[in-house]
């Protein structure tokens, strides 16, 4: 039997290594053989075109190229077949990287520190320990769980938020809408690894913002937000940075990316911007285990990793 | 039985906190009553007056504050009583803080995306995940050792030089001046956390930086030194960022500290300074522990955390 073809549409990126590695072992096309091409079992995405999946016949899944899948969704005439995600130990890695160096950065003072070189100014400010500071992951998921153990590791106290209550060793949790105040309260630096959905859409808000812990000595609350941009208000970010709600915030994603050069955030001295890089998929380690699924889901076995369509992540 | 009484000499801070918290058990002075005061048990230093200590009758133990001692030894008339020095849980949580912010800085590339960022360039460079990367630690002790367990679970590759092999589940160890060139070798991101002492003065210099890895596309080796100015040639340093061999250093400790404001390395834009801020004795969380060893040296028994007068560490 011929192995189902795959179509691969991206936008933002050259996808021509996802084109080889995937091309190792299908057919790969980056544009369907007319509109109702039934070559096409399989679609490989990032932002793909609209319209693109709505007619094809025969296609029996499609593959997010990336963990959070508010990409595939905006385009509404997405036609009702499995929608895979990635979940995979590199990409783990580097978020679990990217936090934890954004949590050092704030909690030792990075900003101080370089501003104080620039100035040839040698002072030691007061510090605390990682063990008198609390974390507040905001989407207690694949990413956040493993940045949370490695945030523990380092002796920091950790809080949870997800949308159901899923207990785990060593951090305070709390769920649902009931729980979000508390855990903000509790919480001096917030990290925003939250899917983008209609529910979560906008609530990292100047309200949000106010219901962090503001402690006598730590200056205002920390963000870090590297779920998504559309998450956030860039606007109330920058009020909460002004009227001292927070301290700093350090940003992987923006309302709109690239982060136009006309934003306030790029000179602000308290932002630390990244380019939507903090976890990027990698295809020399996911184009594999993707053929794998396929693979495997051709000989009857399921497919993993599987998007719930109504939560929508 | 009166308690003895503690000489708190201390120069380049101010020891008010210090005299506070050891006063609650017992009597603190900052000068003897004179030069041969028989009242004096204790010496509690840091960078203490020089000969203030040799004509003490009646001193039965030098406490530093600090995990270093090379501060005593700059006076070669300390007299030969037992030397305690700093092991405590929360300088080890600050040194295991500034050493993983510092990897983290220098491997997720926060220098090229703050000069990116005051550019308003959206870009982002090639990225290793931390399995692919090896942080050499130079001095595998009580800090060390923690540094790199820390490392390790952020899933970085570590290597350990110490003067006895002592080996660690998950490092490289290598030792004495036979492992030094091997363990170099195999070493992208050097960290510095030695004792100084006759045998490591001057050891960081541009031989020894030279043989560090440099390879392919990551642009030169990095340099964290933790440990103690005098370790370094701060000039072998420039010179190493300026050929390439370096990449980037981050330095908490310099040959004469505080680091003059002529010294190039303020404004060097691949250097990360700090004031010997890594990890501070807070008195808070060391003098109890100071005081305690002190009533259990009066009922008999033994000192902890000794320092070998041989090794000078
Ligand atoms: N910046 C980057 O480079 C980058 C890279 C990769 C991923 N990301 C982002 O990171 C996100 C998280 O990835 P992941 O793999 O950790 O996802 P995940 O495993 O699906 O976890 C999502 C978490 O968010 C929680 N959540 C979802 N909707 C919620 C709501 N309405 N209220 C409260 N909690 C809610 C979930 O709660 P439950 O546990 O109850 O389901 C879960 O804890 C992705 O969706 C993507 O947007 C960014
Ligand atoms: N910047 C700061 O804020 C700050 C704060 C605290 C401490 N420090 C510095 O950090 C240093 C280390 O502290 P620690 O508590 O980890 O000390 P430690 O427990 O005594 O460990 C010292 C390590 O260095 C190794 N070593 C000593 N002499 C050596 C030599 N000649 N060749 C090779 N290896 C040698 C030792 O080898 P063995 O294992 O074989 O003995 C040991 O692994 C202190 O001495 C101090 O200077 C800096």
């Amino acid at each position: 039997m011929q192995k189902g073809r795959i179509l691969l549409s991206v936008t933002g990126f050259n996808p021509q290594r996802w084109q080889e590695l995937l091309s190792a072992d299908r057919e790969v096309v980056l544009a369907p053989d007319g509109p109702n091409d039934p070559t096409i079992t399989y679609a490989v995405v990032w932002k793909q075109r609209p319209n693109l999946l709505a007619g094809l016949p025969n296609l029996r899944a499609i593959f997010s190229i990336g963990a959070g899948v508010d990409h595939i969704f905006t385009d509404p005439t997405v036609p009702d077949v499995p929608i895979v995600r990635v979940v995979a130990e590199n990409l783990t890695q580097y978020m679990t990287e990217y936090v934890t160096w954004r949590v050092l950065d704030h909690h030792r003072q990075g900003m101080l520190y370089r501003t104080q070189q620039r100035k040839k100014i040698w002072h030691e400010p007061p510090q605390r320990p990682a063990n008198d500071i609390s974390v507040g992951i905001m989407g207690l998921g694949q990413l956040g769980r493993a940045a949370a153990q490695a945030l523990l590791a380092l002796g920091f106290r950790v809080n949870g938020w997800g949308r159901t209550d899923r207990p785990m060793a060593g951090v305070t949790t709390f769920s649902g809408d009931g729980g979000l105040i508390p855990f903000l309260n509790a919480t001096d630096i917030l990290v925003v690894l939250l899917p983008l959905t209609p529910a979560t859409h906008g609530i990292v808000n100047y309200g949000l913002l106010r219901e962090l812990r503001r402690r006598n000595g730590l200056g205002g609350a920390v963000l870090i937000n590297a779920g998504r941009g559309r998450l956030q208000r860039d606007a109330d970010i920058l009020r909460a940075l002004e009227d001292g709600t927070l301290k700093e915030a350090s940003l992987d994603v923006f309302e709109v990316e690239p982060l136009p050069r006309t934003s306030p955030l790029w000179a602000h001295p308290r932002v630390f911007v990244t380019p939507h890089a903090a976890a990027t998929s990698d295809p020399a380690h996911l184009a594999a285990p993707m053929l794998e699924q396929m693979d495997a889901y051709e000989r009857g076995e399921p497919l993993h990793n599987l998007v719930n369509r109504e939560a929508g992540y």
